[in-house]
Parts: C-alpha cells; structure tokens; sequence
C-alpha cells in the first residue's frame, strides 16, 4: 500500500526529493505526492487537504504530512491511526481534522536517520518512519500512547433546525469558496447564506448550470455548501478569504 | 501499462490527490502525471497537450484528461481509442487532436463510485473507469458509439506550393511560439514567417546556434515551425499570442 | 532501481511528461520527478540540487538532468558514475558538484530514437540512454572517457583557523539563504557572519528556537550555514542573493 506526501515544501527545493530517496532507498513501495504546495507553515491548509483526501486512498496506506514549522523542537512526532490508514506528522495541528481514533508518539530514535539533521525532520525522521512502517514495523511499536494532541483553533459548525453558522475553510485554484457546512447535517431544503456583507440565494447543481453571472451555491464533491461563480473566482468576486464566518438561514 | 493524468486542478488543491486515491484503491497499475498546470478551463491547452505527448507512451496506456468545465451538465464521457491507447476524457473537445479512430460513450453508471457528486466527475467517473479499464475490463462493453462528438474550433493549416497559413497552437516556458506547420508538410526549403507585424526570415537549427539576439525560426521537437529568441521570449518580443494567425511564403 | 528527473521544463508544458513516456515505454523501472521548477537555463541551480540530493537515492538510481540551453550544438552527453549512481546530464556545468570520479561521453547514437529532434534531446537520447541503463546496458559501453569536462565557475569555500569565506548558493522556498560552508569544516565554536551591509552573531539550533524576529544562522539540513529569520524570508529581510560572498570570523 502506498506511501503519500504532503509538505509545505514546493518542489523546486531539494526537500521532497531527498524525502523521497530516503523512502526508495528502504521499501519498494509506491509513493506518490499529495501536494508540496500547501502555503508555508500553513497547518489548518495541510490539515483540512488531509481531510479531505485520506479515505479515497486504500487500506494500509500511509500518509506522511510535513508542515512542521516547529521542527527540531520539542515538538512530538505522531502516528495516527484510523480506518486502517497511517498518519505520520508533528503534533502541531495537522491531525486535527484526521480525528485518528489512535494516535502514539514516535520514541523509537533507532528508526531515525543516524546524525540526522535538527532542521528537516521530513528526511530524517519521518521518512525513515514511513518505510519501515511500509515494511511491517509494527504500530504498537511505535511508542506509547499520545494522550492529548495539540489541535487548531476552529470551531466547528453548528446546525439549527432553521439556521447553521459556519466558516470558509478552502478556496480552490478556480476561486470556489468551500464551508465547512455538510448538505447531509443541514435540517432543511433551501436556504440564502450569508457572508460578509453578501448574501446568496441562488443554488445550483453544477458550476456550469446557469449562465448567470452572479454567485451562486452548490454542493460540492466533499458534500460542502460551496460558494461559486461561473467562469470565475466567488472569492475574488466576493473577497471572501478563509476563515470567514458564514451563516444559512432556511428559507 | 500505465494510467496517466492530465487535469487543469494544479496540485494545490485536494482534487488530484483524491483522483489518484481512487485509482490507487482499485488497480496496482503505475499511475503518472501529464500535467496539471493547463489554464482552468482551457480545453484547447489541454487537447494540443495530449495531441504532442500520447505517442511517445507505450501501447495500452490509458490516458484520463480531466478539463471540464461543464462537469454533472449533459455532457457526455468519452472513451477514445488510437493506436491502442485509450483516452477517457468529457465530450467538449479536449480529444479534437487525438483523433481517435473509434469513440464510445461511457454507459456504465455501475463504475462510477456509489453516490457520487455532481461537481467532481474526475473522482467519481473518470478514475474508476480508467482504473476498470486498466484491470481489464473491456472496451467494447464500455458503451455505444459516440458518433458526432464535440470538436473545438480550429482552422488547420493550408499549404501550398510556395506559401502555408496556419496559427500560434502553445506558447511553452521559455516563451517558444510553437505554431502548427509541419516541417514535413511545407513544400519548399526555405521561407520567411509573417507574424502580426513581424516578419522573420532567419532560420536556425537549434535554440543556442547564433549569438544574434533577434528572433529566429526552427523545427521544434514535434516537427514543428517554431519562433524564437536565444535566451529570451519570443512570445514577449514579438507579442505573439496562442491562437495568432502565422503565414509562411516561400523564399 | 529508480531512475530520477530533474529539468528546468515546469509541467505546464509537454516536455516532461514525452520524456517520462519514453522512459515507460522501455523500462518498468520506477520514475521519480526530482524537479521540473530549476529556473529556466540555471545550471547552478541545477547542479547545486543534484549536489544536495544525490547521496539520498539508493545505490543503482539513474539521475536524468535536463538544463540544457545548448541542445543540439556541439556540447557532449556525458554519463557518470559515483558510489554506484549513474547520472546523465549535458557537458555544460550540471554535473560540477557531483564530483563523479568517472564520467564518460556518450557516443551510441544507435540508443538514440530514430529521427530524433535537434531541439529535444531530453526526450531523444537521454531517456532512452536511462531506460537502457536501467535495463542493463553496461555502463562501460557508452562511450569513452569523457576527459576534460564543463565546470561552472565557482569559488569553492577557504577555511582558515580563525575565519571563512564562502558564498550563497542557493535560496530555499521559505527565504532561507545557504551557504556553502560547511559546519564540519569550520575550525572554531562560534561565529559571527558577514553578508554585504550586514552582520549576523546570533546562532540557532532550529528555525523555531526564538521567537526574536532578527535573523539567525543555523546549521541546516545538508551541514552547512545558514541564514534565517523566523516566520519570515531572510533572503528578502537582508536583500540576499544567490552567489552573494559571505564571510564568517571566529568570535
């Protein structure tokens, strides 16, 4: 089963590909990117892809999330678990949205590069890691339990029988806003959401439903109240960002 | 034989991730990137994209070309099949280049993934059915004849005795004009390029040949006319733009 | 064993993936992208990457690098070798930092495609030159020993007793600016380090250790000084440039 690597690296440096010759140079497993383009030190970005791509992947899989702001600190490196998947990342956050039912802190310092760095752990400790859980090291070897993780701040939607209130956690490379609200936990069929100083009532099935114009709201591929333009950015059009409140109101 | 993707998501966002997790949980089968940086939207960018690059993969390659501007409308999924490769792709225009001698539409809601969404055929459609097609289901029971299918519009190049028209088709990262006119298909030896309002008679071999700074033309590596500037832009020298019209005359 | 690609194409453009299909219509072998994102025609940077990641790749891997602004002259394809690597690049500088005790210059044009390009060599001759390697094509055939090879121009580090000078070769994603000096030659304990206008005593062991927003050195992930600023660019902060002198002074 696969190896998938998440960083805030860009692949322009020679980080990933080092990560990479470390994994190849111990198991001949497949690896394959998620994304190196998460925003620098940007944990709740790393965190929420993770979210959002984890059960597509197979069974044994192991994720590797390198947004590590932190590196070289006290900072714990954890290996989640959940639904037969691995998540390897540092206790910063990144896990937040994984919600592994297991996590265990890594204190198995023979598994680490030797005279490894202070400065990349991506290569010398997380890589490492993931081959050798690739080859069969056992989880519960990994070290003991991890009790309290850190998690972001974010609160978490809240649903109404008439209303639910939320926020923007993504906004995709074509400008949709993507909310944290879930079509299947809202109490009701239509609504307007409002955001900032906008409010939007209209409600398509697809992006490419209606040649209006304006904004409008769907669904999105996450099951997410998603907010979009056609042939254009909503958030650009709207100057939504992330992390902004939204609120729907049946109607 | 591989599957290989091309899509206009960039990599930023969760979308190829996920895509790839679909196809990793059902086929064992190499799974390579294309590109993912075509233009949101451009369909063109990406049909020329696939015309310059399917030949060079082996037989049985499977090619999943994911620009899809009307994703969940009617619009219909394509399989083509040339030269026993296989491209799956929506029905917009993104195989004008192709040129697939046979074409069926995709009939097998029992592929798709259960409940899927509306707004991400690429995960839901076109990555199971790549991946049926790669384990070995057949290609004859994919679905009917397309018959008409959607091509983009193109005027292809003329040629004559001593003059050939045609038009600007990629402009690549080193600012390259690449244009349509086939060395092999140009009746004379030698000419001069009409460009807006350049005009370019100097041919080279290769990109580094002269020190001259001005604008040259060359055969590039499809067998192509291109025009160039040693270590610089030609696009931006001459302000030359996908699509221009080029007129070659013979001298 | 892998065989790994490094070029300065970007993945916009169909370069990369016509070459990785060549290499996939020879070879089952695994195909990793190193980078695509070198700067257009930077052999520094490409040399200074392949220096950085070579050693991390297993014994047997096959480094393909494509920076190659003089495609199709005179310039040689040279093959080397180094604790069991193999790396093809062109006779310009790329292999500079790799110090291969053995190189040789390929001269078996019958490897070549047929009909190849005069502008692509990347996909006409050093893909099928890796995947023939990679499929056991013995080194020793290739071609004769290539003498004399391209060398950048490059002032390799001076260390004395009490001082060292050096220079910056290359700028990370997050702005962090590192130099040459190499940690393990530096004869003394602690420094102070001199760039342009600017003065730096403050030493670090990890890029979170203070939270003082000046800039630091540290010891970074390949041995050598660096300079940082936490949360923030140090390459901006300073005005640092890749190739700037830097001059470090017991303290």
């Amino acid at each position: 089963m696969p190896i998938l690597i998440l960083t805030d690296f860009g692949t322009r440096d020679p980080y990933v590909a080092s990560m990479k010759g470390v994994i190849a140079s111990r198991t001949e497993i497949a690896i394959h990117d998620l994304t190196h383009e998460i925003a620098p030190f940007d944990v709740f970005e790393a965190a929420w892809f993770l979210r959002t791509v984890w059960m597509w992947w197979p069974k044994g899989s192991i994720f590797v999330a390198v947004v590590d702001p932190g590196v070289g600190t006290s900072r714990r490196i954890l290996v989640g678990r959940r639904d037969d998947r691995l998540f390897i990342a540092p206790d910063n956050g990144v896990l937040t949205f994984v919600e592994a039912g297991e996590v265990v802190a890594v204190e198995r310092e023979d598994l680490y590069l030797p005279d490894g760095s202070d400065t990349f752990h991506g290569r010398d400790r997380f890589a490492p890691i993931a081959a050798a859980l690739a080859n069969g090291f056992a989880y519960g070897n990994i070290g003991p339990t991890a009790g309290e993780i850190s998690r972001l701040p974010y609160r978490p939607p809240s649903y109404a029988s008439d209303s639910a209130e939320g926020s923007v956690v993504a906004i995709d490379r074509f400008g949709n806003c993507v909310t944290d609200l879930a079509r299947n936990e809202i109490a009701f069929e239509t609504f307007r959401l409002y955001a900032g100083k906008h409010s939007i009532g209209r409600t398509e099935r697809t992006y490419a439903s209606s040649p209006d114009p304006g904004p409008f709201l769907l669904i999105g591929s996450s099951g997410l109240v998603e907010i979009s333009v056609a042939n254009g950015s909503a958030a650009e059009a709207l100057g939504v960002r992330r992390g902004d409140a939204v609120r729907i109101v049946k109607t």
